[in-house]
């Protein structure tokens, strides 16, 4: 049998967008394109271009994506033209190879939200969709609330999709808006529109998880023929967030009936990364990753029941419904580090460091990483942090300089002009290569505006660290994030630093203290001392 | 149509306490207990006596509920009578009115896991159910692995579920143990029991979420007759946890086909508690609840869409799936750049601000926002500090106090035992009524260990505020969340505090700067602040 493709639209950046607590920058937006594009989908919704200046800012500089890069907006407004909405015009002038138009299909939204007749509303779909088709653009239609307009009134909800269907749509995409249907409504519905004569693989489809089941309710729609799903990166978007990708990703490609159903873009490979794109997204949103995600939590593959651990150790599909190794995730078993080694050699390497199998630095590794985690440290992303840890454990890290001390102290005040100002400054000593030197900065920056004690500590340690000191030449601090976490029974700081140099690279390190500052800066010697290890490697590239 | 009841079986308690990091104490379960029983489920599965000392301990006193109180344990071993296994005796023991056993029914698990006959393994069930009904008690039969059983060996899995039917079991619960089945996989296994002659109101079903589908898959099996549901609240569980009572309950009571089809234990008048409880539950866990949770979640019911937030003040039929009163949860639409003046208005209503249509300073406080938010201020979820800015425009929030300077170091150094310790001291001047006072904190707890210069900073600040210190008693910082945002073309640095006064209040505050410590000292204030405003309305509490 062959299978039939489903196409995979994701949403993160737009309904993604409406999560609460969540705003993206024009950088992380594409961040979040490029992550999206090697997972493989097929669209990725940009945003809004002309809604707000983040979104307008992505257009401009939307990365070159294998995806097809989509602009979302709304069908015209009633009295005027499509070709003179202003509204549309800054959609299709965000010059994607397709366009998706949000439209009203329930029939009270018309004339009560709207205020327009039933045949305007018809009119705006109709026209706006051919002008964009008639501009060579691929044409998508959200119709909106169609599960509710379809239980109010069933022929114009129909009559909504078919006027975008005839004018040229590639797909009908159907919303449950509010997010109240059940699945077995959503299929019974599905099917009513198939027979109505729009075919299975021109729609998509579109749930919202209100009732917890907008996985359930997109692969009821795909059962009975729908060849599109829109879903956003673990499930983010407006209240209980949008259909979960990164769920019925694997779910798609491994469970039946689906597998024999229908082919995603996909590749096995790719849902390898699966995991790390799910933390990436949580980590640029400074999120803690949901522990029971399914397929991609760090609980999803933990054993905690004494009798399912003992089973899995001598089958593993005695208490799993996958292998966690197909989505790039790990099994837990308490009391068992078989799992582990193997794991910790596969990072070892992924850092150029072959360790042999067997080698009794490895138990010691995990040792030390188990003790940190259990004080917070996270190793996860931290992968220059984790390096040094082995390394250190393995002899194969020099020690380049000492500290011996800091301080640092920021003072808020009124300057003469009576106006409140703050100071931060910093003392670091430090002994390199025998020679004991003392550097003080302060956070000041060119505008004459203070950054504050991690930039003033920052400024000091790079000032004089001898021979070294042209090594760290260029290098700044990207991204600064900070969390709390329980560290035994004490609240304790989590600060995740990203640094550059010159060239571009980018390094993760970690620090973990009660103490904010303590922190930062143990973070911040590790991205310093991972710079001078790689210092000539990198020089050569 | 007559309903039929549907039955409803918590175990929380049980499969509940399988979450990685959970481990209730005695008193939690007894808490938790009395927290289901008042919701009104109709089965609280305790734990398994013997077991472990927590468990047990809990059975010994367990409170008086209305709902029957279960013990969960195992079918006998083979080789040995019910009588006299004595695994089986401490389950009895507990003297609970029902009992559930686990038992296998997958033909896999019983020859290699347990390494005994599919024979020997039909008698356990047969003999352990039997002894139970025979000491006049409920007897229940959790299936496990029942649908990858049925899917290897269907003759078999039906065999153990009919010898434990026929021994007089009220119950045989059948188990999706390793949560990989799909919802229409599950109806048409339970349909296929049914005919087998077990009737429906006889068939429990306990899923779990391992591919985000425990809800669904528990509602498919009720659609086909299955008249008992197990869950737990909030979702706990191994893994990726159980199907969640949380979101079933409220869905089972309010939508079609379900609502028409099945009656519930719980009441109108107690739905109205879930929100109340489920937060209950986080609250014992320490758990931050999920916002995106349905139904109970903080933004279930938060518009963030423009074009959402609009239509919802004309009629919140529109965008939302069922009233939030209803599971005793709110409306939330957040202040965001495209907020309008009817959403701002609402918003202060909220905090107990009246403010007449087209007052001027509507769009003053608008403007106040969108600048504020352009710098990364983020008003979403710090409604504390967005109540203290209107009240500002206002002209409605007195100065309690005003802050002339302050002052925070850290100091990191050895101590006399070659120890590196840190040392966070802060000084911080306020005039009160007219008075200045100068007050200095350092930030060490009781174990000698310094909490950073955050903490010595709230200590100084609240140390001498004159008449207002009283007020402030008892208040302490819960959460702290830091950011990298944009604004402009800096990075700025926001901080959010969410603080708790003593009879469990909570409110969050937001500050933004580019140095750490003037971002957190602005949540601080604004914290402090809240708290003097509000602290005649919560005293009279």
């Amino acid at each position: 049998m062959t299978k039939e493709r489903l196409y995979l639209y994701d949403t993160t950046l737009r309904d993604g967008q409406q999560t609460q607590g969540v705003q993206f920058s024009t950088a992380e937006k594409q961040q979040i394109a490029e992550a999206l594009d090697l997972l493989g989908v097929d669209y990725i919704e940009g945003g809004w271009p002309g809604a707000n200046p983040t979104d307008s800012a992505f257009f401009e500089a939307a990365p070159e994506t294998r995806a097809r890069m989509t602009a979302f907006g709304m069908t015209k407004r009633a009295g005027r033209s499509a070709e003179n909405d202003e509204v549309l015009a800054a959609v299709l002038n965000a010059g994607t190879g397709a366009v998706c138009l949000v439209g009203k299909s329930h029939d009270y939204h018309v004339t009560q939200a709207l205020g327009i007749t039933l045949e305007e509303n018809l009119e705006n779909i109709r026209a706006s969709i051919a002008h964009i088709v008639g501009q060579g653009r691929e044409a998508l239609f959200d119709a909106e609330h169609f599960f509710d307009g379809y239980a109010d009134n069933p022929d114009y909800a129909l009559a909504c999709c078919q006027a975008a269907y005839e004018a040229g749509a590639r797909w009908v995409v159907l919303c449950d808006t509010n997010g109240g249907c059940q699945p077995s409504r959503i299929r019974e519905v599905v099917q009513a529109v198939i027979a109505s004569g729009i075919p299975g693989g021109h729609l998509g489809i579109h749930c919202h998880n209100d009732t917890e089941q907008a996985v359930a309710c997109s692969l009821a729609a795909v059962e009975v023929g729908v060849r599109q799903v829109q879903g956003t990166l673990n499930g983010l978007g407006e209240r209980c967030g949008n259909a979960n990708l990164v769920t019925l990703i694997p779910t798609l490609m491994l469970k039946a009936p689906y597998v024999d159903l229908v082919d995603t873009g996909v590749s096995q490979d790719r849902l390898g990364d699966l995991t790390r794109i799910s933390r990436m997204l949580d980590e640029i949103l400074n999120r803690v990753p949901q522990k029971q995600a399914p397929y991609v939590g760090a609980s999803a593959f933990a054993h905690k029941a004494g009798l399912h651990a003992s089973a899995i150790l001598k089958d593993p599909s005695t208490y799993e419904h996958v292998d966690p190794a197909v989505v790039g995730n790990g099994r837990i078993i308490p009391m068992s580090n078989q799992a582990g080694q193997s794991n910790l050699r596969k990072r070892l390497m992924e850092a150029g460091i072959e360790v042999p199998k067997g080698d009794a630095a490895l138990p010691r590794i995990l040792e030390v990483i188990k003790e940190r985690e259990a004080q917070g440290y996270s190793y996860d992303t931290a992968q220059a942090s984790f390096e040094l840890l082995a390394r250190r454990e393995l002899g194969l890290c020099p020690e380049f300089f000492e500290v011996k001390r800091y301080r640092v102290s920021v003072e808020r005040r009124k300057n003469k002009y009576n106006q409140m100002v703050s100071l931060s400054e910093a003392v670091v000593v430090v002994v390199v290569d025998g020679d004991k030197r003392l550097s003080v900065s302060e956070s000041m920056d060119e505008t004459g505006s203070d950054r504050g004690p991690v930039n003033a500590l920052s400024k000091a340690l790079q000032k004089d660290l001898g021979r070294y000191s042209d090594q760290l030449a260029g290098m700044r601090l990207v991204d600064f994030k900070v969390r709390i976490t329980q560290g035994g029974t004490e609240a304790m700081t989590r600060v995740i630093i990203d640094s550059e140099d010159a060239s571009g690279h980018r390094w993760s390190t970690v620090g973990v203290s009660p103490n904010i500052i303590d922190a930062s800066f143990e973070a911040m010697l590790d991205a310093v001392n991972w710079r001078l290890l790689h210092a000539e490697t990198m020089a050569a590239e």
